[in-house]
């Protein structure tokens, strides 16, 4: 009988961000994303989706560089979290404790073999609605915001990595996250994978970073789940001077509805615009994308994706040159 | 420190429904809502969404009364199977070990205090594609059908009951189902519960049954992921002669966009048109609609619910005359 | 060979509507349905939609009374307008002319023999957005505004009268209405009518009045275009604190995507969520709903409508007693 | 006073394309788009779209070279008709009168200077649904068919021209067209120009064929109206193997939601997914697409038109080596 498996991470609880333009990406996310400012302190602005029910699910840091500061998780309970913890220690990967933050309790921390920051915990703080922004429609926490074309929720994280597979399987081994989909090369080797905790088909993605850096972040998600949303966004984006990279278009891997575009800060968001299709099998079988099956992988339909999408991450790196790769 | 939640039940894998027109509901299944017949065997038909990847997930038997068969879940790993197994023998519920049926392995039935039979398995066959139906987006089963307005995947089951509470109950101590929404009289007992072990808001429902019987099949739903495709399909259904009972429309409770329409067997079948919203909380707080939030409960815009909605359960029963309720 | 059609009438230019509650209807639109203030001037309010291309297509004016306080249409050419103006003369139904408006230039004055106030005219003032409302996309008047769920242009206005046909003819013959659908009651005559001038299947609509009363408003209709996006306006007027009277839903007649809602200033307001279907025919033969072909043409799929819908109109007015009806 | 505008032409009647797949081409039209065969005769099929309300709006006729057979246009009475030809005979540009052909009366054969072959007509014969296809929707001529992804009516036609300015003078003097959009180069001349007599933006668009070739059709276009129909057509054309050349996306131009396929016939195929905005302005004043705002011009946002969407066109030709252009 096959080992069982770890159900002790429940879902992406918040990322952290840089921003080389606080504001700017304060305005972005709040104008354009009709996103929440919940909280600031210090260099950092605590924001959240109007679907979003803890605290915050994005703060944004300022900082002389774009990219990741943390993302944190949380387990499915205290006994998961105390479970998570040992096998990151065990493994090496942990910082240690700390005490809280705005929005949540103790938290452990840990960073992945690339290096990218992770926290895991279990104490949460909800988010509480002012009287005049509670809604009759008791299962969401706040009103619809009449501000921009409003996401709902965060969705998932994507990371750029210098080596994929070593990154992988610690998401798996630390923390039982299962490789929804991957992407292969021709020697079987992951250029790029889709995994989740939850029934979304992925929490995180990590691709191989073609500058071959550390600990970039590629992009973080939020989500609409109505396909129209995206073409209203890009109205707005468009004409507030904003260049959208991608989008509207299909994803075959995931088969999610994309937009993506930098913000301000110097960040790639992604909107997603439908449900994609979601995995309840508890034995699933890693979709695998290589060789002539490759050609509807990255575009099932719509748009294509320009050639800066698979180079640019942030901390934003100048491409190497090619003697040095 | 709280008790652990129960993670062993993994998701709903296919509801038999008993009818009274056989080739009818066939017929209905395969021409309106694009579904794919996978076997035939004795007074059964097999049937599938073309993004169930599953050998099925609906099967139809003649009987000469329309209602609910079985029901079947399917646990997280064989461990978490034989754990329910001792759980429902010790409630009593349990009924036994069966060796399989067409697309599945050796499944354990139970039944409801209500007595609804269910069964627990977790061998199941996979859905494998013809050459001809193969498709390039290697994370879809089949290719999506050019009839009807086919539906995608098996979604949820509702049940009346003719008592909700001890159910609910059952359901949770059982199986580990959590409450994610009620409605609640004015005696704080549940009207109605909805219930999951996924991150989808329901994967069943339990709702009281006017008439006072036991057993009584609400509901099955096919998810369609967005709401054009409610419009299309009640195109359909109304130049097909069908009445629609209710829909399109949206629910408060769960979000639902929602469709419903009584099949040619005599079974009542919701079709869902969006996403609703996601619950990955590991501690979700049951939303309790009761009192004056009730307006917005049932309908948050859109149709309204017949009151046939309220009384209408399979088997179909006269309802009792006002002396004896 | 039959007489040649009347083609001097374009379209719909604006329609003033009165308001007992000026600043609550101003901030309705402005804030829910995302429309512009283009003047003030006086006890009237002057606005837009984002692609409404004149100068105003609305305008509020301040009033005891909710209702009509009139509608222009644009000819097809000043010869156009000369011949209209020459034919409601000789029609009896003229009042004269006006040096003009805020946005517009010279108007023929007239009214319906049910009293409704119209006029007709060929000058008109275009919208210039300001340098920082200019889009780069050039078909569009100015950008979409992130405000509210915004309406795209002025659609059509419904009337209630106390006769039916004879408001009818009037618009045939005089500004050369053709009538692309009609309910007719037992005796052939018309329930209600669908006119237009355009390839819309209505520009305006007359229906009868139950209360029996001469010259009231049943709605004036804005445009989406998208179904979506009635979804979303549903959600910011529930939770805005407004009672959507119906929808969203969709009618038989006219295959209209609907919703309607009372304007803070007492007015219907319908917002029409896709294109319905259009009428390029210049010999269309009237569709004609009646007798049992009626059950689907109110309502295609959806949404009933309520009582209220058929008899409240504005000017409100209490519903006669029975035994004066 | 001005000269009043033309108003003879009510509208595009139907389009017959060559196809070097006769059978190919009609199993394209009837089982992705799920038009009707509604007649056959000599080397033609003739096709409809199930809201298209005459006899046919496609005649698909076998040949060895794909291309365009002939346009007609309905006029808006038999006497504009007649004012038409006259228009065309001094023109110099008719060829004479036809009997008539399946699905219409007597029609009055003209080209284009580019030698695109039309015809205008008046008498039309209406699609007379058998029993079991009428539809309780009385102002659809038919059922919704359960086959494909059902377009609703023809849209419009696009031609390529040898040069576009005279084709384009053409159309406004012999037919009243107006030019609602245009490209123009940085010589102020057209390199692309779209036209309408109706309320469309575009019943017919002219655009410059860089191979300097005369008289080849670009593409014909059936439209949906909604979005989402574009996305399910596109699962049905990837995955019966046919290549989606562009779309889904978003033009600047028309605000078309578009997608392009070339049929097993050889012609290029578009499909129209939303309303666009619709022109009712008697007035319009042409919209110049040049210099820097030509970058939003093709593509407003989504899919980027490959190289080929400027190049082919049927009849098919190999672009002319570089020392002859």
């Amino acid at each position: 009988m096959t080992k069982e498996p770890i159900l002790d991470v429940a879902q992406l609880a918040h990322v952290e961000i840089y921003s080389t333009d606080l504001e700017g990406s304060v305005k972005f996310f709040r104008e354009i994303l009709g996103m929440e400012e919940a909280h600031r302190e210090g260099n950092s602005v605590y924001m959240r989706a109007y679907e979003d029910f803890y605290h915050s699910t994005l703060i944004i840091t300022a900082k002389d560089e774009a990219g990741l500061g943390h993302i944190a998780w949380r387990a499915t309970s205290p006994q998961a979290l105390e479970r998570r913890v040992q096998a990151l220690e065990e493994l090496g990967q942990g910082i240690g404790w700390i005490d809280g933050d705005v929005g949540h309790g103790r938290a452990y921390q840990f960073q992945t073999p690339d290096g990218h920051k992770m926290e895991i915990l279990w104490d949460v703080e909800y988010y509480q609605a002012p009287e005049d922004q509670k809604t009759p429609l008791l299962n969401r926490p706040q009103k619809r915001p009449a501000r921009g074309v409003p996401v709902r929720r965060i969705d998932h994280v994507n990371l750029s990595a210098s080596e994929t597979n070593k990154n992988v399987e610690f998401l798996e081994e630390a923390l039982g996250f299962k490789v929804r989909e991957r992407i292969l090369d021709g020697d079987d080797k992951d250029v790029a994978a889709w995994l989740s905790v939850t029934n979304l088909v992925h929490d995180i993605a990590i691709m191989g970073d073609p500058l071959g850096e550390k600990g970039r972040l590629h992009h973080i998600c939020y989500w609409y789940g109505y396909p129209q949303h995206l073409a209203d966004v890009a109205d707005l984006l468009i004409e507030a001077g904003f260049k959208i990279e991608s989008g509207p278009g299909k994803h075959g891997v995931t088969q999610a509805n994309f937009l993506y575009v930098i913000e301000p800060g110097g960040n790639r968001v992604e909107l997603f615009g439908d449900s994609g299709y979601q995995i309840f099998d508890p034995a699933w079988k890693t979709i695998e994308w290589k060789g002539t099956d490759l050609e509807h992988s990255v575009i099932w339909h719509g748009s294509s994706l320009p050639a800066e999408f698979f180079e640019y991450a942030t901390p934003v790196r100048t491409k190497a040159p090619v003697e040095n790769v």
